[in-house]
């Protein structure tokens, strides 16, 4: 605490209020999303502008504080989880938009905008952006874990709508990477360095992010199936016939039960698809078509998607609700959503197989996903106090892993590395090419002071 | 080259005759594509496997020998250029195709597999590789500069389309990035961070690459434009609204003229789009129809364009030798092509700005490109001997680039740095950015061994 205590003698001028020392004060950014034990900051810094992120990475730096950035907190490995002796810097008042250049299809925000706050500002312009975690994160966090969502199968993740950034480094230097071109090849991709680095090597202060026009036609709606394989086959199929479907989602039985109570839909507790469909009217059509044919094979029942925006909302709101929804199915629980990526013809497997180790473990846990990227989350719902159900959780999270692995497949598909899957990093990549990660690593932060214990193990 | 000799003695027994210092052999890696002197290696290595790059690379980091990885020559920046004293890597030889795996949209492939041999391994299997430099060159090179080519508008660059890596280390540590799902969150982004770094960090030798889906009904087609301006408003609004189009060339009436003479079209000498469409009939009727109404409000011709597999064949063999067919033009000529990328809005002023320039200067230079991603080259066409004409050359290309960072753009979209942009890498990114590279390049590569001098100049 001391350096800390230095530190903030050092920044008080600047920061005043906000340097937050007082414990209600720090009690908000507890970061407690996920299912790790949530730390409370020692101190929090809440940053306005870049000089003053630039100062305090400097005092830090010179006074050897740990630093650890923070958007909303809505991370679920506990990527920015508060570490002792360290300042956590929230940058969610940082929240300007500070271009959006629809002739170029881009805008240019700080760290701290809300994806929800980002397409409120965009409403206008006929323009939006795509990439929708369920929660309402920051598009600093976002970039930060490489986060995806529901239109990720169509539109890309945020790697692939990250152009450039300005980034404060370690010691306080401001750089920027990327530019504002559709492509470059000059000098090393430091963009999609910095994308997926959970604040581990500078702390990102501004984006420039690809926006994309508002589809003349929206079709949306729910699709339930006889089994969860003819669910799973109809996505695969759809994927491998190119059909570029806009949003498809799956969500097993168990999943459909905690929507229905929790938002209020009246669905059939069946293996089902939430599907999207963008493009011109003839287009949407067409695609409608394409899907039906495929879901017929399946055990689909009649794709009954439609062009009501009301509609529409309702079901994509209760699907972002999803995780609070699996968590309200047991009084006191939490939830630890695990996230696996595998080709998408191993998809099949994948599913089946969680379901199978889930049930064997006796455990309860939705399976749930954006199932168009191969992608897929369970959500394990626990009491925390049940430790044998704790226990089975891990062992089924390390089979699910395994499995992916085994495939082809990563250990995390959006969620990153954080805390909780440190180990699963070294299994997927080997140790050489995680020891070269931290090579990287020291090569930008030599003091190790970003992000401490996150992504790798201290060591 | 004492301590070449001496790696030559240690490597004898494993390369023999695939070990070449005789000056007959090395000739043929001089890699001479482009404006650049090009310089004659002094010994070249061909691996067959993984394991003889391994050891390839441990001995030259033994014994403190410079490496240059060389795919086919065909860069234009000097990015594979031979260096004293150092070993060149031909991987020309290892060209297998390891594995496609159509269930999943992806292949791996040796790095010395060209482009053309993909596409010909995948002829059976109704998926194709989209990228398409106008040379035919090796995946390992496209990665290692971040190639792309006409079909990137609407299928990426090969960013977008590499979804992992092998790499040999300068050390010959062998190490694996990226996965085969079709996105991950799991620690830094390696493969983004070789894929560009032109052979400076490590030593690609085996990658996977996305594949897709052959359309149903292309159409293509040139189309003749009253303007130069009024052709690059017809880009632009197209990218602007969004129709999907697969293809979109600019030529002025100079490339059209060159191409007329080499590749025997008989194109009227006016600005031209080289377009082709892809999709459904139904889907390729309606974009044509809205390409159709763009163009029409911009002085172009009517747009012509048909489903006729040679003709379209004829169509892009030609623009595809637009660059032989620009040097061409002039007898014992040279070809310089720089490759500029704007921002889509900017794309008008760049491109007049660039005729306007290379006029003034009294050049002999046809403007094309891949536009539709803001692209664009101009390919100075000069003698050797013409002191003066170089001199202009260089001072337009100056001018090009500053503009293209005025407006938020890039010195180079798709041919890298090499030995030709290392000054204006400093310029796009700035003096602190380059300096994070150098300090990755130094943690990857401390001896600075991998292709020196390229990308950075050495110090
Ligand atoms: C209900 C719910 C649903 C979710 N659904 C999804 C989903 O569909 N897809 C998905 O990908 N994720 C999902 N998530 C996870 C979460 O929303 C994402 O990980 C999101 O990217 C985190 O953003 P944040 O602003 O909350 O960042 P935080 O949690 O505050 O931080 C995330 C990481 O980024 C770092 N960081 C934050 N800001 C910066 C910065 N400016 N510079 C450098 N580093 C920074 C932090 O140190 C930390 O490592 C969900 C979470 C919840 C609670
Ligand atoms: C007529 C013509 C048209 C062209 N059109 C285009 C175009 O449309 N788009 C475009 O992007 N480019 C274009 N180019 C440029 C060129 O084709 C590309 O730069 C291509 O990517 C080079 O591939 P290559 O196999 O020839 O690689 P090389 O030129 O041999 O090497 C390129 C770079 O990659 C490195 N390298 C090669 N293999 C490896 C490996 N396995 N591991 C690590 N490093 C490696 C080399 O050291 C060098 O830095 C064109 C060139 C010509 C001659």
């Amino acid at each position: 605490m001391s350096a800390l205590l230095g530190l903030g003698d050092m920044l008080a001028g600047r920061f005043g209020e906000r340097w937050i020392a007082h414990e209600a004060g720090r009690a908000q950014f507890m970061a407690a999303e996920g299912h790790h034990a949530a730390g409370m900051p020692d101190v929090v810094a809440q940053p306005r502008t870049i000089e003053d992120v630039q100062m305090l990475m400097a005092a830090a730096h010179a006074a050897g504080v740990p630093v650890v950035p923070l958007g909303v907190g809505t991370s679920l490995e506990g990527n920015a989880g508060a570490v002792a002796g360290a300042v956590s810097v929230d940058l969610s008042g940082m929240n300007r938009v500070l271009e959006v250049a629809p002739e170029d299809l881009l805008c240019v925000v700080e760290p701290g905008v809300t994806r929800e706050a980002l397409n409120e500002e965009l409403r206008a312009t006929g323009l939006f952006f795509p990439i929708d975690p369920g929660a309402n994160a920051t598009l600093g966090g976002m970039i930060s874990t490489r986060a995806s969502g529901t239109n990720a199968v169509r539109y890309g993740t945020m790697r692939e709508n990250v152009l450039g950034l300005r980034v404060v480094l370690p010691d306080g230097t401001l750089i920027r990477t990327g530019s504002r071109a559709r492509k470059s090849a000059a000098g090393y991709d430091l963009t999609h360095l910095f994308a997926g680095s959970e604040g581990t090597l500078g702390l990102i202060v501004e984006a420039s992010v690809r926006l994309h026009g508002i589809p003349e036609a929206v079709l949306a709606g729910s699709w339930g199936f006889d089994s969860l394989d003819g669910a799973v086959q109809t996505v695969i199929e759809t994927i491998q016939s190119g059909v570029p479907v806009a949003r498809m989602e799956l969500l097993d039985p168990v999943a459909i039960r905690a929507c229905n109570a929790y938002a209020g839909l009246t669905l059939a507790e069946q293996p089902t698809l939430f599907v999207e469909l963008h493009g011109s009217p003839r287009g949407v059509a067409e695609q409608r078509e394409m899907l039906s044919a495929i879901g017929a094979e399946h055990g689909g029942g009649a794709l009954t998607i439609s062009a009501d925006r009301d509609e529409q909302r309702r079901l994509w709101r209760a699907r972002h609700a999803a995780l609070p929804a699996a968590r309200a199915m047991v009084t006191d629980a939490v939830t630890w959503s695990t996230d696996i990526c595998v080709p998408i013809s191993k998809l099949a497997g994948a599913i089946s197989g969680a379901r199978a180790a889930i049930d064997a473990a006796g455990l309860l846990a939705p399976i749930l996903g954006h199932v168009g990227d191969g992608n897929y989350h369970v959500f394990f719902v626990l009491r925390r106090d049940d430790a044998a159900g704790w226990a089975k959780a891990r062992a089924v999270n390390e089979e699910l892993i395994d499995y992916a692995l085994s495939v082809g497949g990563t250990c995390t598909g959006e969620h990153g590395i954080g805390i909780g899957k440190r180990g699963a990093l070294v299994r997927e990549h080997g140790a050489d090419a995680v020891a070269l990660m931290r090579r990287i690593k020291a090569a930008i932060d030599p003091a190790g002071l970003m992000n401490p214990g996150k992504i790798f193990a201290e060591e």
